[in-house]
């Protein structure tokens, strides 16, 4: 495994605000990493709703088939959250943990254990010994206080090399409301370690249907337009808690979607989402580049998504701009067999500012030089002009390095 | 580039016989490589049939839509292919390149340019200079004989790193008939030469619609059964040629797909796809290991196939395959994704004969020393149990090395 942090991470963890109506505390359980935190407890307000989407996995988890039987009734008291073992593909043994870990935080919490929700990350296959919370929990209660973002963000890593959190200030009806994100994993892409994991939590007063409605909406363009390896784990899961805490400040309740107030919060929601889903595409296994590609002139958002898509999943694609070598005989390629409509003699193809196919042939005057400095570049934008339409899209990805077969590879060894 | 002999190849170049009624010669013109052929020309007398099956890229080369015109007619004089230039994305000068092709071709063999099939593997995007050809094929024309198998496979090599060549002779109606193919890559996995380019020729007397049924009957299994890194090319071709000379022996012609004549032919058509296909698996880009995934218990055909390619085109399940290990937790994170109907809580797998997982657990009796054994060989079968129907499919991949991305992205620094 690599030790070293992401050459893209971001220069430093960003500063947080507390999000009034929660508090939180994280613990060393021994799950399976010596020396750090691996339990985080989140503990919520009564009148917290909670949302949620989850992997779309047909083998899911024992602790998603938890959150989604518990997110439909929107309550929420406690979250909690272990790296280490992913409790997936544990058979019964699972649905027991998952039982067991609830009983015993809501024992320690004072809470329904039907209102608490759980995400695992780690080893696949490996039962969950849930025992182990109860050696924490209770000191985690007592011990629970707002803030430490930092700490709630690096309890839940497992082969990431920095802690992902982002946060918006934004006001709700002319309150100020908190929006905070922590986030890890970059879809199936660690060894053994499978899944993305985020939580946002706010104070704004949102009512169930509107959060799962902001979630289910916001994660379009930010979590789904990230793609690492086009490996979907078995336990991906995005809950947002809303304490409604703001409330005492006079935040009005937000109970339609289209409740006007609720524009400028949807904004800074998207963008904590965004910002987490991009530095889960910074921390991809082995990157070295991180690599934005558009679509545009597709037949459709849709279409231009799933082109979008099979550029950013290609191997062919990745380790050419691993190479640092602008081959767009590959993205025409990708464009290709992505199934969606697509005209040869119309695809037009630029690395970063720089056209270098247009109108389904090498430009003429595509300048070599230019094209080479900007594919030395950390950041690496691709566009490609279907010339079909008005569908737009953006997907998020990085390169494919040595790096990241050693990671996945090599470990066994 | 690698110049090393993939260490799956065969122990050498197959015993192939001629094949009555064409004629074969290849020529160095000095398209892109030095000191190697790279132009194939295969003559066929009257009478000669042809089908063609062809990339689902959008966006296909010249040579691709050329041959799909012309295939309808289903009748084929000369066979022209060269490897060094893909004649792919190159616009008006690429259907340029195809017309003069053929009638260079034409002219020097004395047929009608319409009755020329046409394919091209190499560099993407860069015009492909035809009136080379000129300088070689009057010579080509006059030096074709029969047989040669190997100097044939050799000519439409890119960065393969051996020529792969299959026959067999079967009886049709009584009469012996030979069917040789040659093909040459694995899907899109070269850096800048695209393709899987595939040719079977037969004496066999088969009208063009029993030859088209045989070919698009017989990839199902054998080719489009085949995946390295899931890219496809943009030139994609697989030909059958049957000059129908056998006729004057006393092979009877076979016009009917339900001629129970046909079945013994069948079996040895469909066994030369198959060699051809499993040796461009293990000629895949760094392939170290030939993996054969078998999915049984799903509810089709269909679904077993789309579940077996989600488990061979898994970065993360090839990398694990390179690194040795009998990861079978990324194997149910790829069934989960394919979004075909599984059930975690049925699900079993095995590694070669070794049963690791079973009924969605880790299976108790698995014996971690006997896995390990089986993970060293070079040939690995993977077995996935669904547990819910009757549908049985099987592909072959190899592994992902970092050798793969070596060669993929390290060739321009």
């Amino acid at each position: 495994m690599t030790t070293a942090v992401s050459p893209l991470a971001p220069a430093g963890f960003p500063e947080m605000p507390e999000v009034a109506g929660m508090r939180v505390a994280t613990a060393a359980a021994g799950i399976r990493y010596a020396g750090r935190t691996d339990v985080l407890l989140a503990l919520f307000e009564p009148g917290t709703t909670v949302a949620g989407v989850f992997t779309r996995s047909k083998c899911p988890s024992a602790a998603v088939d938890w959150c989604r039987a518990r997110v439909k009734s929107g309550r929420a008291s406690a979250l909690v959250v272990n790296s280490g073992n992913a409790n997936a593909f544990t058979g019964k043994n699972g649905r027991a943990a998952t039982s067991l870990t609830a009983d015993i935080t809501a024992r320690a919490a004072g809470c329904r254990p039907e209102d608490i929700f759980l995400a695992s990350t780690g080893v696949i296959g490996e039962p969950l010994d849930a025992s182990k919370f109860g050696a924490v929990m209770d000191k985690m209660v007592a011990d629970a206080a707002p803030g430490q973002w930092q700490d709630v963000a690096g309890a839940i890593m497992t082969t990431d090399t920095f802690p992902k959190g982002a946060a918006a200030i934004v006001r709700l009806g002319g309150t100020p409301v908190t929006i905070c994100g922590v986030a890890k994993g970059a879809g199936m892409i660690a060894p053994d370690m499978a899944t993305m994991l985020a939580f946002v939590f706010t104070d704004a007063p949102i009512s169930k249907g509107v959060l799962q409605s902001l979630l289910s909406r916001g994660v379009v363009d930010s979590f789904n337009a990230v793609t690492i390896d086009g490996d979907t784990s078995t336990s991906d899961t995005l809950l947002a808690f809303a304490t409604g805490a703001a409330a005492a400040h006079g935040a009005p309740k937000i109970t339609r979607v289209a409740d006007p107030r609720l524009a400028a919060f949807r904004k800074g929601f998207d963008a904590v989402l965004a910002n987490l889903a991009e530095q889960v595409a910074r921390d991809g296994e082995g990157a070295r580049k991180l690599v934005e590609v558009i679509v545009e002139g597709a037949r459709s958002k849709r279409s231009a998504r799933k082109i979008a898509l099979s550029i950013a999943n290609s191997p062919l694609v990745k380790t050419a701009i691993a190479g640092e070598d602008a081959n767009w005989g590959r993205v025409v390629m990708a464009v290709g067999k992505a199934g969606e409509p697509a005209d040869r003699d119309r695809l037009s193809i630029w690395f970063g500012g720089v056209r270098v196919a247009h109108k389904g042939e090498r430009d003429p005057s595509y300048d070599e030089a230019a094209v080479s400095a900007i594919m030395k570049k950390p950041e690496i934008s691709l566009k490609v002009a279907i010339g079909l339409g008005q569908g737009r899209d953006r997907v998020l990805t990085c390169d494919l390095t040595k790096e990241y077969v050693a990671i996945n590879g090599d470990y066994r060894s």
